[in-house]
């Protein structure tokens, strides 16, 4: 874990310099025809197209770069089993570091093998016998590894917090300055980081998390004022989002500052995919989809002349992305000439 | 027609500026694990983000902007069933002028929709029985619009060269300097802009262009040193590069400027759309998919340590992209650990 800081715009300026020139500037996207299905102006940042496919490379290499700074570390460790493991990885092994991702012995095998591709350890475990923490401090103890969480340490919520600062620059850009910003969740690293940032940079814009229904703990967490956790036994399609609850950390910025949370079945979040892939030409996942589902399903959830969607991540199996696929074959899937 | 100009770098800089704020600066991507599968550094100047999903929008605004510049046209027509169409109708529409698409009456339904969205006027004709260009012209007079050509034209040419600019400044900074650029080539537009654009601005980039098998018009035409044509009857999926012979405008640039010309056949544009999904989190029609094809299966064509590939457009119908989604299917598709 990175020292102990609390993350601030100042920590989130000092990421955005060192995730300079690394870290992609994603586009923030928006088109004519999809403002028209949707009714309103949608702008879709578009951090599928970050490094390793999701926004997790940002706060990865904030984490990984910090923890350089304070004294080169003999190398890395995180659990995961997504795009978290990716991120890591690649920020290791840029830095030149070994890296362990300790990963379910069922995760998908093509997760398997990209993180191996990017040089890493991959440790598999048994998710039903087996206890990740455990493993994963043993591991880090025993061979000197720094551990990067996904969500709770400051300079990973800062790293992610640097996505707001494009979104404040380019929403004034196209000249919006007044918006929900709705942000895909899951412990709430990004949401926190993003909703830190505007309140810095741009006030007018107000994230609101969106979460799969079933995995709405930051929704009624908010509601609740305190943090409560799912219910077990729920399941979607939405892997990269699923989090048992709010994060110790990231719960109380967004207590602060977010607006209402949102949830979304799957059948929206494929639809959603399915009108990112036809107008924007962008490969989404379920779980990197739920807030541009919002944007175009829930006006009443989230109002406003214009809205900004974070398209949070694009690693998907093809089988699941044949299933937002099949939503276009029917001809009266969202037409752009409505009768 | 735009006025009587020799494209150069000074009209590719002119278009810039017109661009600026308007067109998308599209993002150079590039990924480790394609790199692996490639053997080497691949580039992709990814077009298919562009505004109506391809390089076209930058050539229309360039050409219709110049037209308002020299004095308001009463309106713009274009001939085309594809991407032209579409990016003619949006530069149009964003300057308030009326627009006239002339397509062919079996034209996917879909183009049609779309073109229609962009509040363009669609007039159908029948392929087989009907002179398109006596229809577009009896209109035109008769109306007084301005005709913009798909690549005939010195301000289309500059627009679509301000691709180039930013090839050679996001080359520079990922530390390139030197590197065939793939285009995927119709009538050569792209192609002789980029040209232009890089011979000025990033000599040690040398355009090649791309073609589907049996429409290599263009490397039979750089081949022999004069204008060639395709023989008929042959099929490709590339629906958007399929023209019967080299610009008159075009060509001399492109035979002053260009290397030897590639041609590549259908699967291989399959599986570089396949690869462009899962690597790069891009949607690429076949068409815009020819030059990264060449980048990743003929570097003996195209030799050199690193490559950049232009991704032209991502407007595709589902089921061909469904063809290039099943190649991925096959558990030996390219993996990025080869055993």
């Amino acid at each position: 874990m990175t020292p102990d800081r609390t993350p601030d715009i100042g920590l989130i300026e000092a990421a955005a310099r060192r995730l300079r020139g690394v870290a992609r500037r994603t586009p923030l996207l928006d088109d004519p025809l999809l403002d028209r299905i949707a009714g309103r102006r949608i702008l879709v940042k578009a951090e599928c197209l970050q490094r390793t496919g999701s926004f997790k490379f940002r706060g990865a290499w904030s984490a990984v770069s910090a923890l350089v700074a304070e004294g080169r570390p003999r190398g890395i460790l995180a659990m995961s089993s997504g795009n978290h493991a990716q991120g890591v990885a690649l920020a290791a092994l840029r830095h030149g570091l070994p890296c362990v991702i300790v990963m379910p012995a069922d995760a998908p095998e093509a997760k398997i093998g990209n993180t191996r591709a990017l040089d890493a350890e991959v440790v598999l475990y048994d998710r039903l016998r087996e206890d990740r923490d455990a493993i994963g401090a043993a591991l880090a103890a025993d061979r000197g590894l720094a551990i990067v969480r996904p969500f709770d340490d400051a300079e990973v919520i800062a790293g992610q917090g640097t996505t707001g600062l494009e979104i404040a620059e380019d929403a004034a850009a196209a000249g919006i300055h007044e918006a929900p910003v709705l942000v895909c969740c899951g412990g709430g690293g990004l949401a926190s980081g993003i909703a830190l940032a505007l309140a810095a940079r741009a006030p007018g814009l107000r994230v609101q998390t969106c979460e799969p229904e079933g995995f709405d703990d930051t929704a009624r967490s908010l509601a609740a004022g305190v943090r409560v956790g799912n219910a077990p036994g729920a399941r979607t399609l939405c892997d990269a989002i699923v989090t048992p609850r709010p994060g110790e950390m990231t719960f109380p910025i967004l207590a602060r500052l977010a607006g209402p949370g949102i949830a979304m079945p799957d059948a929206a979040c494929l639809d959603a995919m399915a009108l990112a892939w036809r107008h924007l030409r962008i490969v989404l996942e379920p779980g990197g989809a739920v807030a541009l589902a919002a944007a175009l399903f829930r006006p009443d959830l989230a109002p406003g002349a214009a809205v900004v969607a974070v398209a949070t991540g694009g690693n998907v199996d093809p089988p699941i992305f044949a299933q937002a696929m099949a939503r276009l074959e029917d001809p009266g899937f969202f037409p752009v000439n409505p009768a």
